[in-house]
């Protein structure tokens, strides 16, 4: 049998987003809703009751590993997104465009994310090679927009250091230090510092920069880096259950994640990672990966960004397109005598509070193995009364579980 | 309050069982219905959400232990299901007697069940006692058909040995090897290969065989040997509760289990551990013990075998036998003011797979603290709609709480 697994991110909202629904609720979703009526529904705790997740420690629990145990930072899947090599002993860190002017204090925040830059951060990745370290490979990657990842490779290296990042307009960067007493923290800080440093020197008066600043722009001219982390240590879906995985991601994060899960990365064109991704061209790409692996991870991003932009329009819009550009054409395309899909979110990104909370995500199975439940559509409340209870994490064994791909713990 | 926890091994199933429905959903059961109508119905993950249980762990798991921290194995349980007596340090097996031919390369596999030899067990048990290994105490009690449990005592052994089962008919014999780097794992790797091969030579020839082949039958001329476990380290539920229990069960595991717990075995006349199983000889055995327990636990074994044999009309029958010859007579004959009930499987085994799978089961409790749902029958459906809601493991601390037994954690 085969598994679909669809997470929509941040797909879970409150009451307060549409007048009482949520946008799940208040979207129009006969597909959805054809599918609820074959399955059933239940509650999910991304990673437990009352505990607010991240994306990427809910995917690794979804998946079926422990974030407690396993996770070391967001780094390190942001790396392994990009398609980085990432080996033990390795530093990974999430790095952001910025903009920032010099103060007699230091480098002062003007934006986290350089006026969502979109242009010419190839070129600026260009410049940023000639980062040097005495003893320390440094490797740097730009991605969409803002946004890149970094990796430094050497002696004696940790992930106890802490952020430059300092997450507000008008402060100084943070200088990174030793948040654990571990060998290497105090050295790893001082590379984290001169690199920061350095991307200041490089950029400041790069073309780019002073093409943006000419028209009014702020200029991309220092990179922020958060999310410290080392390669985790992940026995693989297949060495657990012997199921073969492929993810479908237009964010790097989410790739890299799976990837890290042992599953292999199929790249779609106009896979954006955002509201205006092609969710055609990924349904398609799910029934043409079924035909070689035993699972599909399909990823969707728009939910997620919709409820940081607290735009409840766009966040159903997104949800009603997935309705008729995904799941139509699995519900008339996919086999499903032998088919077992299930669909969530990794969390709640509610319009009110633009941000990830700890409310349960409504979840959807269905399949041949899966005991029908009263429910004809999807949402939080009907997810409630439905026929799968509540659980936490886990989404994925349960779905291999139920396409008899699960190991025995016991005899 | 008295408590009485009924297993059904294998209970749940799913709705590829019989037309849509799960042999528990099909088949007809008026008292179980009228127990489902006093009391309330939840969704049991024996071990986890998305985890696959043995029999083994799921009942440790249901008796209120975490498997993840006391199991060891299989072995020991089959040894104190015999009636053996185990003390640390030992190692233990489950023991199969199979039908082996020499070949050039070892001994081949020709049934792993001696073609489920029914007469003469005694006579090959006694044939082996002569299994000598310098320095090593051995012990091999013969149980039902083929199955029979082997324990070895001595100086410095280890659990972590491979099985020599290769659970396939034309392969050769396994070797046992030290599955971990562990002192005294090499040494008894060497123990059991050379079990084995003396049990060669000690059963080829036997009268018990020659008649056998004679008769065109398989030959019981080797012992297989799976499932190396030390004895656990379980508080007794009476050490952790004050309430002192009773077993009833004809199959060996799930005796070892409640004995390694702490529960007193009572034998009962005609308890088979199968499908033809005296089940009112059960039903009367509770009665009886609930005069001088304060719990009792009883086994039925019947409705895993008829899932594991994928004959989904013997399943449903043996369910049917359950309600009239076990339920009918507990509901006419226990005291319903003071005595709590909980009925469940420890797994499910659906008719279409034929072994275990990580579902949920059906749990129903019943008794005067339980807050009554809307069920009026039992099934997977209406326990996805029950009162109780999901959860994991724990069922006997559930029903000793009830009964008011439960310890107090903090104060």
């Amino acid at each position: 049998m085969k598994g679909i697994l669809i997470i929509a991110d941040g797909l879970g909202g409150r009451p307060t987003d549409m007048n009482g629904n949520t946008c799940l609720e208040a979207a129009d979703t006969p597909y959805l809703d054809a599918l609820a009526t074959r399955g059933a529904l239940g509650l999910l705790d991304p990673i437990g009751p009352g505990i607010r997740p991240g994306s990427d420690t809910a995917h690794l629990s979804l998946l079926g590993y422990d974030p407690y145990k396993v996770y070391t930072g967001r780094g390190v899947f942001e790396c392994l997104g990009m398609g980085m090599d990432v080996q033990a002993g390795d530093i990974c860190f999430r790095a952001n465009f910025a903009s920032v002017e010099p103060s007699q204090e230091g480098l002062r925040l003007l934006d986290r994310r350089a006026g969502r830059i979109n242009e010419g951060q190839k070129e600026l990745e260009q410049a940023l090679q000639a980062l040097a370290i005495p003893g320390i490979e440094i490797e740097f990657l730009a991605s969409t927009q803002h946004r890149g990842a970094l990796r430094i490779r050497g002696e004696g290296l940790s992930r106890f250091v802490s952020e430059t990042d300092p997450h507000e307009t008008g402060a100084l960067l943070h200088e990174s230090r030793p948040t654990q007493d571990e060998a290497g923290a105090e050295k790893t800080a001082e590379i984290i510092n001169q690199i920061t440093q350095q991307s200041y020197e490089l950029l400041k008066d790069h073309p780019v920069n002073r093409k943006r600043i000419a028209e009014g722009e702020l200029p991309a001219n220092v990179m922020l880096l958060r999310g410290a982390a080392n390669c985790p240590v992940l026995p693989s879906i297949e060495s657990i259950t012997g199921a073969r995985g492929a993810v479908i991601a237009g964010g790097a994060l989410y790739r890299g994640v799976a990837e890290a899960c042992g599953m292999t990365y199929l790249p779609v064109a106009g896979a954006t990672g955002g509201l205006d991704t092609n969710i055609r061209a990924k349904a398609n790409a799910i029934l043409e990966a079924l035909k070689s692996y035993d699972y599909v991870f399909c990823h969707l991003k728009g939910t997620d960004n919709a409820g940081h932009d607290r735009n409840a329009q766009d966040k159903r819009a997104f949800i009603e397109r997935m309705d008729r550009e995904l799941f139509k054409i699995l519900i008339e395309q996919v086999n499903w005598e032998s088919t077992h899909l299930a669909f969530t979110g990794d969390h709640c990104t509610p319009i009110d509070f633009g941000d990830h909370t700890v409310d349960p995500v409504p979840v959807l199975f269905v399949g041949p193995s899966i005991p029908r439940d009263p429910s004809t559509t999807i949402g939080i409340r009907v997810a409630g009364q439905g026929g799968l209870g509540r659980f936490s994490g886990r989404v994925l064994p349960m779905l291999l579980g139920y396409c008899n791909w699960a190991p025995k713990f016991g005899s």
